[in-house]
């Protein structure tokens, strides 16, 4: 026996004690200490791992009691030779033929459709300084505490007993309460308990309903753009696809819905655009189900997360004719440790829905449900989304801060009322796509959107940034850095100081057509900015979106430059700018002669 | 604010200050307790519901942070006004009209083959006394602590984080990791990360694998009597379904395999019949799928409990064109709390199956993943299987002795090696669908066999029964009610001592024949056990299937009834007959004169 049998990491979450269980255990199953082994005494063993005595030896006590060792009266400690075989036989065969395989191999796959791994979907997000990407969460997130809580809870023996005598079929009880009350009579929903069905999250349900209702019979409408992964499922049934647009409502109700056997609506937050549907079309829309004898599946997604307005009632709740297929998730924060989420509908359905599922596993893993019932019943939950809300509100208002802070770079963000993130486009001649790819170079993770238009020629040139994955401290030097890289693939394409259209004011001039004048800008957010000059040297700045969003400042003629410094907003930053006036227009150059920002000038009389 | 709140329960598994805080919640949320309602003052609720102060100040101090109630200063605790809307909306149409909801829901539902609930998945078989069905485990054989430990360890910040960093298609590394090195090399099969794709059960493998390798194009050969489940999913596929025999080594490999584009095999235990496959079956079933170029799925079931004999190699270790995709699973006795198994293969179909796994859900929860990789790399899990081999090879010889002391009873059970379950063959007149219905009415569950076959003509006339789920000290008495009902079933069919064919042998006629006189049973396990009736009222017993496996006894005769009683077997009880001689055979008679047993006797010179 070497002397030193293995080495301990002082830095490991793992107790002295559970590392030397662990190492001991991968020597004896690996082999590296075979039967009959003799270890060394506990003294010896604490001596040369640094540990006291009393951890060695409760291992030891641990392991015989287990039977991995034994210890023999007046011989010491030895590895047991009544272990399963740690190898049968090792590989029976010779080396393996590779050539050989791709020739078995060939054309036995008969399910060639289903794509490669998306692309966006980056194992290793988390390595990026920047991840603006949504739908994962940084673990800061994530309610450890209360988390524990509930696991520990559902790991009592009666619990543990009511798992074990659980069917394949069944559902906890407990969560499908906890669902019905804590959950879905917040969305105005009242199911029965033969109405909810548990799955493994969206993806889940949605792969079970298109087994269920689409085949090559089926046309099924379609948000565009809209849920690409929803898109393949249907193409993989042979479905009928119809894409139907969406506008800043939502889904477009209109006679594009007839003749569909069912429509997916995402009304909470239209994925991927973010708009929220408003009452009036969410009851439009079940009144042209019934004209037009449609099913809708709803995908409430994020409905949890509406910090900007009052949330709608969900569209089942809306619907007599049990016409409406209710799916949503447990909050994403806890995927992908916990991926939980329920589909809500006629219990005829729910039922084909269970037998469908049973053939694919089983219910989902009856612990887990269990934890997310206390976590549900405690009032966790609850608590982790006001506590989440809070946080990604404050993201997101700071993201949306410094892109509007960075004027002058050519992206509008779409208006919308809550949710995760935001649509962001670019100016036609941008190459979005190629943008992505030198952002996530750069360190900047952002979502192309091309793969929710199932046309991608109709794509429009947008990308998505979210705040669930980025602390809020990094925002503003992510976005920085993204402008940085915008300014460099625009350069030569921007107009410059020295050729712009208009007349480049200057010294006195600047100073007398700015005293008094008032600017209009129209794409902060995409409304209304007015920022009044006064004589005096203050400037008043108002949102129109938001009348409480006012700031002060000043503002000053230095040479030719235009300087001004906001109380608040810019980070209460001064900038300076040299400004050309182009008709109606006034145009401010950066330091490098570069335009940056442009907006509608009234001067003073 | 009514005096009493609520009342906590002493019996629960939550302490108190659990439940206060989920009856204060539970109120908060359902609207009992609305927005700025007082609430008792800490020292009043404490009070009431007699507890100690300290428990309702911590309550209502995390319910402060929470945000569900907010204390008032001077004022008193109240309930908060910023809580999400319990109920948005109610129900916002009238009452549900069921008659429209059936006319909108004909035809809709487009996989009509999905059948319903299986007969036997019974989801309160823990109510029955006697459950003698394979696959459902008592909860005295969860692993508890360890699972707890596991559990602990794999909610450490480290662990959180790692998952929460991880993509919807990766598997924990450190399960995949635990699986190759404690799992696979002790079947002897080595295998790198990209050949190994974690599932959620030996289901959902074949589902992945029935719809890679499935289409209306495919010839699949499966064991008859074999797995219906995956008899179904290939019937869901429109496969073409070729029936091969199983005989007492396994499936039978002969000219039917060929034509199979591949074949599904249950080499360890088949499924239903229990038998395992020897090295040499294994090896032709790989030399044939060479020769007739078939792949083979081998679905190692209860791989692990192979207490009778030593266990061969997995056939994906004698394999070197890598036709074999490899299934098993984490042993059951872990689900529902963690059903997890996992598919190993050629690299390019675990590629697809991984995609393919991505548009059904996501990798199965990371935390149970990381939990059993902690359970197996601490060795729990191996000193759990080795206590359930012990465990359960206890109840089977249990249930062997009790089927084969109460004799008489027309059933017979097949010789096997290992695994939890006998499978049971009753006369071919015997219905068993009608008997395994009123054995469940008398509290002794048994699993019919019928559906395990594609020709259910051709059904063997078999139950199984099984020990997972029946305490050893149920086994017998299950077995005597199951008798006494057989009993009861065959009365009238069965010969009776007034009618017998032969010669009643009667007081000194009776004592005369038997003496010195030798009985050969030819159906104890199926095997042969002889009986020495020594003339000096000794008698010694021996089964030939086990030479270890003697006992003696004493013999007498009292009046007209023959009277013995063994040492060990039988439980040394005595038991008494009337005896009938009919030509080379004795006849057993019971104290209600129906014949209980016969064997072939030899009456000494």
């Amino acid at each position: 026996m070497r002397d030193a049998l293995f080495y301990l990491d002082r830095d490991s979450d793992l107790n002295l004690q559970t590392q030397i269980r662990q190492k001991l255990v991968d020597g004896i199953t690996s082999g590296a200490f075979p039967p009959n082994t003799r270890l060394p005494s506990s003294r010896k063993l604490a001596q040369q791992l640094n540990v006291s005595r009393n951890t060695v030896v409760a291992v030891y006590q641990e392991l015989v009691a287990d039977g991995y060792i034994v210890s023999r009266q007046r011989s010491g400690i030895f590895v047991g030779d009544a272990l399963p075989d740690s190898k049968v036989a090792g590989r029976v065969t010779d080396e393996v033929d590779k050539t050989a395989q791709l020739l078995v191999w060939r054309n036995r796959i008969k399910h060639e459709r289903i794509s490669e791994s998306e692309a966006h979907d980056l194992p290793n997000w988390s390595n990026y300084p920047f991840p603006f990407i949504d739908g994962k969460f940084d673990a800061s997130l994530f309610p450890l505490a209360e988390w524990r809580e509930a696991s520990k809870l559902a790991l009592s023996v009666a619990a543990v007993e009511e798992w074990s005598t659980g069917s394949v079929d069944a559902d906890d009880a407990m969560l499908v309460h906890e669902i019905r009350t804590k959950f879905l009579t917040r969305r105005g929903i009242q199911a029965g308990p033969d109405e909810v069905l548990v799955t493994l999250g969206t993806q889940n349900s949605l792969y079970l309903i298109s087994q269920l209702l689409a085949d090559r019979t089926t046309t099924v409408g379609i948000e565009e753009p809209g849920n690409f992964r929803l898109r393949r499922l249907l193409e993989d049934r042979g479905a009928r696809i119809r894409p139907q647009p969406v506008d800043e409502n939502g889904l477009r109700v209109d006679r594009g819905l007839a003749g569909c056997d069912w429509v997916y609506v995402t009304p909470s937050h239209q994925v991927p655009t973010a708009v929220a549907m408003p009452g009036k079309r969410r009851r439009a829309l079940v009144a042209a189900a019934a004209k037009h004898d449609f099913l809708i599946v709803e995908d409430d997604y994020e409905c949890e997360l509406n910090y900007d307005a009052r949330p709608e009632p969900a569209i089942h709740s809306m619907d007599a004719d049990g016409r409406v297929i209710y799916v949503a998730e447990l909050a994403k924060v806890l995927a992908p440790g916990l991926r939980l989420g329920f589909i809500v509908a006629n219990a005829a359905l729910i039922r084909q829905a269970r037998n469908l599922r049973r053939t694919l596993s089983s219910s989902p893993p009856l612990n887990n449900q269990r934890v997310a019932a206390y976590f549900l019943s405690l009032g966790y939950y609850d608590a982790m989304m006001m506590r989440l809300s809070k946080v990604l509100r404050r993201r997101r208002l700071e993201l949306r801060d410094a892109l509007s802070n960075m004027r002058g770079v050519p992206l509008r963000i779409s208006p919308e009322v809550g949710g995760t993130t935001y649509w962001v486009k670019a100016p036609k001649q941008f190459n979005v796509d190629y943008f992505v790819q030198e952002a996530a170079q750069h360190g900047v993770l952002l979502e192309p959107v091309a793969q929710y238009y199932s046309n991608t020629q109709r794509a429009e040139n947008c990308f998505r940034m979210g705040v669930t994955s980025i602390p809020q401290d990094r925002i503003v030097r992510g976005v920085k850095r993204l402008v940085e890289l915008i300014r460099y693939l625009v350069r030569g394409q921007v107009e410059h100081l020295d050729s712009a259209a208009g007349v480049w004011l200057r010294g006195s001039d600047l100073l007398q057509a700015m005293s008094g004048a008032t600017v209009y800008y129209e794409e902060v957010y995409g409304t209304l900015c007015t920022i009044e000059l006064h004589p005096d040297g203050s400037m008043s700045g108002r949102m129109s979106s938001d009348s409480n969003d006012c700031d002060e400042g000043t503002w000053r003629v230095e040479g030719d430059r235009f300087l001004r410094r906001w109380n608040r907003w810019n980070y209460a930053t001064e900038s300076a700018y040299y400004i050309v006036l182009d008709d109606e227009r006034i145009k401010y150059f950066n330091e490098d002669r570069q335009i940056v920002d442009s907006a509608r000038i009234e001067l003073a009389d």
